[in-house]
């Protein structure tokens, strides 16, 4: 019998860990490399952002999802560069040689060519990005309970989201929940009024991917919720605690929220392959990487045409489906023992539909003919949620978690646990 | 009607909280303040740090749990100094004129005077310490997985716990069974008998406050768990990953807690009042400041003799007992509305009994003249720490969490937040 072949897969994120579930491991080896210890639901990070879930109850171990699998092995480690013509994955540790390579590192923010920004703006694709956050988010409300300088406390709940798609309208929701129902509750000398909550988007409608009129919908439900949502305007810069836009409006603010763009891994260009401006690598129609039938590339590094000739959208289903699909053509060729490229079906991806939550009640869904919005859409958008959260004990928690804050909207994850005082150090006194 | 009177109550842990809830306001308005804005359960710290529990599930607002209390106002400040003359509370943001005020503060990690020590062996009082902890454990484990220097590997698979003390006991008894039951099931490369945890007591026994029977009890129950137990042996000197001992001993580790001592708010000091060598205010008999019978000390940082003579333990039930008191006779005093030193009870403690846990089904219960040990123990200890957690909503995720775990083991909040990668950089690559 001959060797087993090993097939290494970097990054556990939605696609990278269909694939190592989908590919069959009797006869192969199988290494998955991370450089966090935990698969992260990143859909729901602005929940942990806006303290309505604790960090670990969007993210579960690797190991624990994968401690079944056959013959496969986790890593946690650092990818520094791959040798794609010797076929070799260079991490911090050790070095991985492969028969094939799945690369599925998914993706950063992008301040495009702004990285100066991202000090006083975080982006939302980490756990720290989120604690990060809520950390401000909270300690700016503490902070204006304890002053009483007016111009101050007006900046300090003043609460900027730059980018208006799913993430951005996502996370100003959850803001504008937070401060309605926490505010008037549990401060005394602060009001809800003085909050203020501001979504920034460049182009001329939010969740520019849905139709018009789902968008504008979108819009509406902000609204309701206090939410000032402000179109075509264009960032132009970022300083601490201020928003410059290209019209000259300066806003002042205690948190700014970036989601107005992701970039591929950076490593994507360091492999001598095409790739776009957005770092993302051009994918064969099976999603092999052009010129090595035996390295694909799946998820927000890949750009490829499946979509019905046009670009599949960067989002989780579409990276579970390439996982899903890599691995089909691997299973086939290691049954097979031998790469055929000819064989390989191509890549076609399947668009569920899209939603997003707005608040504690109300969404919007695009399931291509069928859209709807308000508290029906909400609960979709909840049921689906729940339904993929990985790992039974985080379903579980989150649900309820769900169901007691829908009951008594106390923000269980409300805790501050860095340093507070630090922050506001030499802030002038109340007198 | 006369003004209302202020009451002031520094900290809202277990007897600042106990204070606040027992306090009459109807007449009267208490300002609370605190560091944090959450009450912490500190006696399940070290599930936190062991990856048991997430840090949201043992907190919860303050403001959260007083907002129903009439004529109450929570602050999120720091003390930098108090007037005891002047009658008022100098913090960050602003002065507190008080009418009655209680400290409440608590107390911190105490080195014994080796303040540099605490860099490289964090104490378990705060929710950063436990996530500092959880994220060494939790990498050193991972970087175990990935080396294979031998040495190395032995150093990053040694866990120390200073002092043992109920909570030394309890966190080396949860890295024994994390190590026991995580190690076979999700490393390939690493064994469970490699790892190590050692915890050093000074003292000729652990448990000093319990009967010998049952410390000798509870040293068998953690030798059960593979818990290397050294008693007499005292720390010389801690530098970063290793321990020395006062006869010469080397202990290279990756991990390394200290439980070995606490002292009180360093505020105490500054008062003028006499104090003990931990920084413990010696309080008259009522609990009041000997010459302010308008100031209270309560809980950690309080030193009183309502133990039938001796000094109350430095536990949350006596810091509970000691913040009822003190309300109950502000209470009184509010009624009447006039000090009254003369006609004031004296604290005196209730023993309620003490218990700690080991690992998952064992523990030590001493109530008085009931002593156990074992699973009935271990239940016992569950239920009344489930009774006593604050809050609904953590009191469910906390049982739900704890019944998952017992079934299954996966250690839910098994997440490094944090980069892994920059811990260990630098290592040798594996050849």
């Amino acid at each position: 019998m001959s060797q087993k072949k090993r097939i290494v897969v970097i990054g556990a994120g939605f696609g990278g860990l269909e694939f190592a579930k989908t590919l069959h491991t009797e006869n192969a080896e199988l290494v998955v490399i991370d450089r966090r210890n935990h698969h992260l639901f990143q859909p729901l990070l602005y929940q942990v952002a806006s303290a309505g879930l604790a960090a670990p109850e969007i993210a579960h171990p690797i190991r624990a999802i994968l401690h079944d699998k056959q013959n496969s092995t986790v890593y946690l480690d650092e990818v520094s560069s791959i040798d794609l013509a010797a076929k070799k994955v260079v991490a911090r540790s050790r070095e991985f040689p492969y028969d094939y390579l799945v690369l599925a590192m998914g993706g950063k923010t992008s301040y495009f060519g702004n990285d100066q920004w991202a000090e006083f703006a975080p982006g939302l694709k980490t756990l720290d990005d989120a604690t990060t956050i809520r950390h401000q988010l909270l300690s700016a409300i503490e902070e204006a309970e304890n002053t009483n300088d007016t111009a101050y406390r007006k900046e300090l709940l003043t609460f900027v989201v730059v980018g208006g798609g799913p993430t951005g309208v996502e996370t100003a929701g959850a803001f504008a929940e937070l401060t309605r129902k926490v505010i008037p509750r549990d401060f005394s000398h602060i009001d809800t009024r003085e909050a203020k909550i501001i979504l920034i988007e460049a182009a001329p409608r939010i969740m520019l991917h849905l139709p018009e009129d789902l968008s504008a919908h979108t819009k509406t439900q902000l609204e309701e919720l206090g939410v000032e949502v402000r179109v075509g305007a264009m960032v132009k810069a970022i300083r601490k605690n201020e928003v410059e836009l290209a019209d000259g409006t300066l806003i002042r603010a205690s948190v700014i929220v970036w989601s107005a763009g992701v970039q591929a891994s950076p490593l994507t260009r360091t492999l001598g392959v095409t790739v776009d401006r957005g770092g993302r690598i051009e994918v064969s129609p099976d999603l092999s990487v052009p010129g090595h039938p035996e390295v694909f590339a799946i998820g927000d590094l890949a750009l490829s045409k499946g979509n019905k000739g046009k670009p599949v959208p960067g989002v989780s289903p579409a990276a579970i489906q390439m996982g899903h699909h890599a691995a089909k053509i691997i299973n086939a060729e290691l049954a097979s023992g031998k790469i055929d490229v000819a064989a390989r079906p191509e890549f076609k991806y399947w668009d569920k539909g899209t939603m997003a939550t707005i608040g504690r009640s109300r969404a919007v869904v695009w399931l291509g003919r069928i859209k709807f919005h308000g508290f029906l859409a909400w609960l979709t958008w909840l049921f689906i949620h729940i339904v993929y959260l990985v790992g039974f004990r985080n379903r579980v928690a989150v649900l309820l978690q769900w169901a007691y804050s829908y009951v008594r909207y106390r923000h269980g994850a409300r805790i501050i646990t860095d340093n507070y005082s630090a922050t506001f150090q030499g802030r002038p006194k109340v007198t």
